[in-house]
């Protein structure tokens, strides 16, 4: 199951690597290659930072980026000024253009090397960001996991039922807030599975389908659910000084301009009304996407419907109940792919419109991501309910206006109202074995296979690796040295590995939700179903994070943002479609009145707001513990500074914040911070790794190597490995020669395997 | 026209008076009252306040208040701390326990002064407030009106048409934010006013009523309005630097506490949950005066009706036309009444409910308020509308089941849909003449013969106002200084003048956007005749802040508050309730299918979500001038502070803070401030008052005169007014000698008007 295998001898540090970057070249233009490659280094050099270049898998080059101690120091610094000139923190942290501190936990330096290495050029970065404008060809970029602490959480969780807050203060430590966030929520979810299952259950026992008493109380658990999280996310933004994160908009990078801005106010104002005018025009032809995907899924549903209406009552033959199945199995199945299509449109439209800061960014994207998914797996059920079944006789007459005289003789003038259960059923059981599947097999499964692939020869790992091996000039270049060869190779694997953004399980659990809050009376196992789903899926899910996958930039957040309103979305249309579906199906559906359908549709929606309100309001007045402990912190510092003026006043908060537990160091700082403020600035007194490694099991060390000693003590390997290049301009030289033995290798590879000497020759 | 005529010769300054208490006390129970006077003043010495008394209006005393400058200068420095501690102001003010510091304005003094007065004990305060709790004989508690200021506003408002941002400034230097915010939204109210007219006049003369275009364009139009004033108030309180002041809470002077706050945060938590159940459950008894009210008003509505029917079809007789309205004129012309005990009702609960912020208080106060208001008058129409007249005819026949054989032959089988348009029509004119009367005649008639009735022997004007001044030896105390009096008569009137809220005005506002946005599809001449009243009114309104009414304490808000999700509310039902309206009777109200009319209040409903979610998002995006400049403002700061990290980086932001245009003498405050930091506590250069008077005539002097050189400089009177009680001890017993004798001559007054000499007793 593990991707990165216990190397526990040769990599067990990440030799001072802060962060890697995965170039990958067109082979047959070197010259390109060497001009981007040598802009990138000195991108890189520009803001500041070391780099090492050594060659990945395949015509890629990884480069190694190591942010300096006072460069990293004064980042870190400075982005604390940031939290308190934007009134994230209270704190004005005392210091000036030459401060260095250390950031509280490992994701807090991660994400200031982050913003060296993605941010804006004007703003101190080096503005390289993968996959996207001018590097396409970075095809990753990513900090490297830190193996230590992945093999304490994951000896940790292994023994885990529930995430206490100290897990998820650790899992913040180590991968911030967003993915902390993301497994908060998630667990939450949980309990409000496990909630609604076995209520649901019950109901299902004692009063099967369509019961009112189980709608009325699956609406109400579910307005809580989305209102309760509220007050939890904002409880954990508080816990973790992230709250306010989220209205801070940074520009996006990448973002094409209409004018640049020239710091003075005027001109910088036009710009920004010109693109809000061209934006929203941009913002058109989603319309126009949403409206063609929504008439072909609709048409799609309308031939599945007639197809099997003609099977169920004109196919006679053998394996019938199978066939009688079988076009809405195959609609399910085929749904993903087409679902699939369109997220892919979704991000291409997202692009397009071109928005300026990254919040918007994400929200059009989640919007347009969810819309797809709407489409794709809601549409066709509520077609089913609301207009298949009650006007199936219709569908059937206007067969019959079209002549199909064979046809309408057999089509059945009464439509079985189960037939919405059935499609619910094979819907529901679809999308959960296809997000089983997906999570517990195909990923994975496809990966193992291909590093298998790639290491099948267990002694030699970089044999079939590197083919172009055998060919000797090149051959001294591109072998590993043997110090390294565990690290590098441990490197290559991660930056082969799949990124994949929480944002994407988010809306995940929210189309689980939307099938249970939508459709839930129709069948009410659903919760039962999603619940095994959700229990199998987020313990793995916990593990891949620190195993398989690629390990995430360490993003702050307060919120688990644009999924928040879609779920608020999703419970409102809930309400409706219960209330309609309950009132439809209940009794029978030919004798239903519209009118009363739609009072109860009316009363339905004006109900819901209603209990939101109310359940928002008490929740609001209830609050959480940590919001109170907030307010009575914020009152007794505003007491104690007007008490006495001093800048210690102001400082003494720093007692009442809440500590990150994960590494029980950072709260001997804190204390020593206090009694001690020439302390502030010295070197943390911590344990080494061995100590950690032989010592206590569950404390992980959570710290980079940070200065040239730290780096020196740790191991000799490390300042070996950064002492191979040590300018820019020597790391660029590297760069290039690497490049042109790859491509020479790989053009020898290709033609003449075992061909003779050639000597690379110097591109400038 | 004017409640405070000119004094000019006599009464020019306030005297160094800041503000104004009085006590008024039952002349019978002079022990209690000397008590409760004695420990009024201690409170006020308690909280660093100079005191003086002269005697009020019959059986009152007038308590005159003066921070002295130490005082003043720094609670407005505390309070700039707060701001800066909540975060309303980005700027840490550099000060200790000592330091002193002008206000920017008059309502900033006023605001500290206020806070002095009434915040609570253990925040420095007196917690004297008016009417409330331990208080309720202490009648008044006011600033006094600044008469030169009052007087160029006077003058410069009779050429105004329309108050510019600059006029808005000088209210907000005046009065506070609160007054000026409802000047402001007054103005943008009486902007939206006559589009609406324009357009709906022109709609009813080419299409009549119950047009779709204008009820589409009227509901769109008034989701504008309430979303535009959300981006206008943001930029008011950005402008005033008000911005977020109505996040930060303050407890309510009087909450009962159930436990004491112990400065331990567990109790203090424990304490709080516990009012909140406890708060819940007190909440309950509004929903029962509620359904009681609708109810009886219901049965009201249906009684009227019933007569009217009657009326209309079986009384042949004299002065039909006349009959016919007059049970619907006479239902119009019953609910004033109806609604002020309501009103009243609702005032009594929310003290009931006990809140425990002002903020709270005030929501729960204006919902209720409106609910009242609500039940009133618009309960009636809309039971007209979607019950009397559809089931009119029902109607009829259950007078039949009660077999009132003689009514019922006689009961027409139709009822006329324009009956809606009657009773709309007689209730929106029945508001604007009540309304109306009460603007612009009822308060200031009763006043001016109230005030008539005080002076009317113009030369001996304290003659009549206190009989008891025959007494010979009471008369010493009870007559007024020579030089006082014309001061002290203004400062007796304006103890005595109305006070209004502007929550009131606010309220009578959404009570009119009611009418126009639930009924204007049905008459829309709507729009017409409010516009009319508010323009009448709303510049009378001004003048009479300044010139009738008692000067209301300046605080602080950055929002219209509860009244804005009223506004929301009704915008929301208004289009519910046009789109019903307009379907039911565009054609015969009978022949409509109650499907039909369901559904379309469900499409309008949508539509009104969507319509609000389009028009938010789009004016967010536009964003107004000021929000745009203050989005560059903060990053010009960040990124100074960032290159720099000095204090002066961060003192520099005062450069870009909006300045108050109301005097000019402030923005030379601020240009001295930034070049010579030595100067900010020096005394500001600033034209003397008398300089002003004889100069420009729109510069308005807005500072009170502060240090005891000023009152020295000013006039010789204030010295000696504040000479005569040195000690709060002296000012006690000045008062317990005055109560004495107010009593005693009172007394004397009732039983023998010419008695001889008393001799006040001591009473301690």
């Amino acid at each position: 199951m593990v991707l990165f295998p216990d190397r526990r001898s040769s990599d067990e540090e990440n030799l001072g690597v802060d962060w890697v970057i995965r170039y990958q070249f067109d082979g047959a233009d070197t010259a390109a290659a060497i001009d981007e490659f040598r802009s990138l280094i000195r991108d890189l050099d520009e803001a500041g930072l070391r780099t090492q270049v050594r060659h990945g898998n395949g015509a890629s080059l990884l480069v190694f980026v190591n942010a300096p101690r006072e460069r990293l120091g004064h980042e870190v610094f400075k982005s604390r000024v940031k939290d308190w000139l934007d009134g994230i923190s209270d704190i004005r942290p005392v210091g000036d253009s030459h401060t260095v501190i250390d950031g509280d936990t490992e994701a807090e330096e991660l994400r200031s090397i982050h913003h060296l290495v993605t941010g804006r050029k004007d703003d101190g970065g080096a503005e390289v960001t993968a996959n996207r404008g001018r590097w396409k060809n970075v095809k990753a970029c990513f900090p490297l996991h830190s193996p230590n602490a992945n093999r304490g959480l994951f000896r940790r969780w292994r023994r885990l039922r529930i995430l206490e807050s100290d897990d998820l203060d650790e899992l913040r430590a180590l991968f911030g807030e967003r993915v902390a966030l993301y497994f908060a929520f998630g667990q939450y979810y949980g309990f409000f599975l496990a909630g609604a299952a076995v209520f649901a259950t019950l109901s299902w026992m004692y009063y099967g389908s369509y019961s009112i008493g189980f709608s009325v109380i699956s609406c109400l658990w579910c307005i809580i659910f989305v209102e309760y999280w509220k007050v939890q996310q904002t409880d954990l933004a508080i816990r973790w000084g992230s709250r306010g994160v989220c209205e801070v908009k940074g520009d996006r990078a990448h973002s094409t301009w209409e004018k640049e801005a020239q710091g003075h106010q005027t001109v910088q104002r036009t710009k920004e009304i010109y693109q809000v005018e061209k934006q929203l025009l941009r913002q058109l032809p989603q319309f126009a996407v949403a409206i063609l995907a929504s008439f072909f899924i609709g048409s799609l549903v309308l031939v599945t419907f007639t197809v099997e209406l003609l099977a169920l009552e004109v196919y006679k033959g053998p394996f019938k109940a199978f066939i009688d199945f079988l076009p809405t199995i195959s609609l399910a199945l085929s749904l993903p792919r087409i679902s699939s299509i369109l997220s892919k449109a979704a991000a291409r439209l997202t692009d397009y419109e071109n928005h300026r800061t990254e919040a918007q960014y994400e929200l059009a994207r989640a919007q347009k991501t969810f819309l797809s998914r709407f489409i794709t797996y809601f549409l066709p059920l509520l077609l089913t309910a609301f207009v298949c079944v009650p006007f199936g006789d219709r569908i059937g007459s206007s067969l019959d206006a079209l002549h199909f005289t064979w046809f309408s003789d057999r089509i059945p003038r009464h439509i079985d109202s189960r037939r919405l259960q059935q499609q619910v059923i094979s819907f529901v059981l679809v999308t959960v074995m296809l997000q089983f599947r997906e999570r517990n097999f195909l990923p994975h499964g496809a990966q193992v296979s291909f590093m298998k692939y790639l290491h099948y020869l267990p002694d030699r790992p970089t044999d079939i690796l590197h083919p172009y091996r055998r060919s000797n000039s090149s051959s001294l270049l591109l072998i590993d040295h043997p110090e390294e060869s565990g690290f590098l190779s441990r490197v290559r694997d991660e930056s082969e590995a799949t990124v994949r953004d929480v944002q994407d399980n988010l809306l995940e659990i929210c189309v689980q939700f939307g099938y249970l809050a939508l459709f839930g009376a129709v069948w009410p196992l659903v919760p039962l179903v999603f619940l095994f789903l959700h229990w199998t899926g987020f313990r793995s899910e916990l593990f891949k994070t620190i195993m398989e996958r690629q390990r995430p930039a360490p993003l702050r957040t307060d919120t688990i943002g644009p999924c928040l309103s879609i779920l608020e979305f999703i419970a409102w249309l809930g309400c409706l479609s219960t209330a309609a579906i309950v009132h439809l199906y209940r009794r029978n559906v030919r004798q239903v009145e519209l009118w009363s359908l739609l009072l109860t549709i009316f009363v339905a929606e004006q109900l819901y707001y209603v209990a939101r309100y109310v359940v928002r309001t008490a929740l609001q007045k209830i609050g959480s513990e940590t919001i109170h402990r907030e307010k009575a912190r914020r009152d007794t510092i505003q007491r104690r500074y007007l008490e006495t003026f001093s800048e210690e006043a102001a400082e003494l908060c720093r007692v009442y914040k809440p500590r990150v537990r994960f590494n029980e160091v950072t709260d001997v700082v804190i204390e020593t911070n206090r009694l001690d403020p020439t302390a502030a600035s010295s070197q943390h007194v911590r344990p080494s790794e061995d100590e950690t490694e032989d010592g206590n099991e569950t404390e992980v060390p959570h710290k980079i190597c940070r200065t040239d000693t730290d780096l020196l003590r740790d191991s000799d390997k490390s300042t070996k490995f950064w002492s191979w290049h040590h300018t820019a301009q020597e790391t660029t030289d590297a760069g290039i020669k690497l490049i042109e033995a790859i491509s020479v290798a790989s053009r020898l590879g290709r033609s003449a395997p075992e061909s003779g000497q050639i000597t690379p020759k110097k591109a400038d």
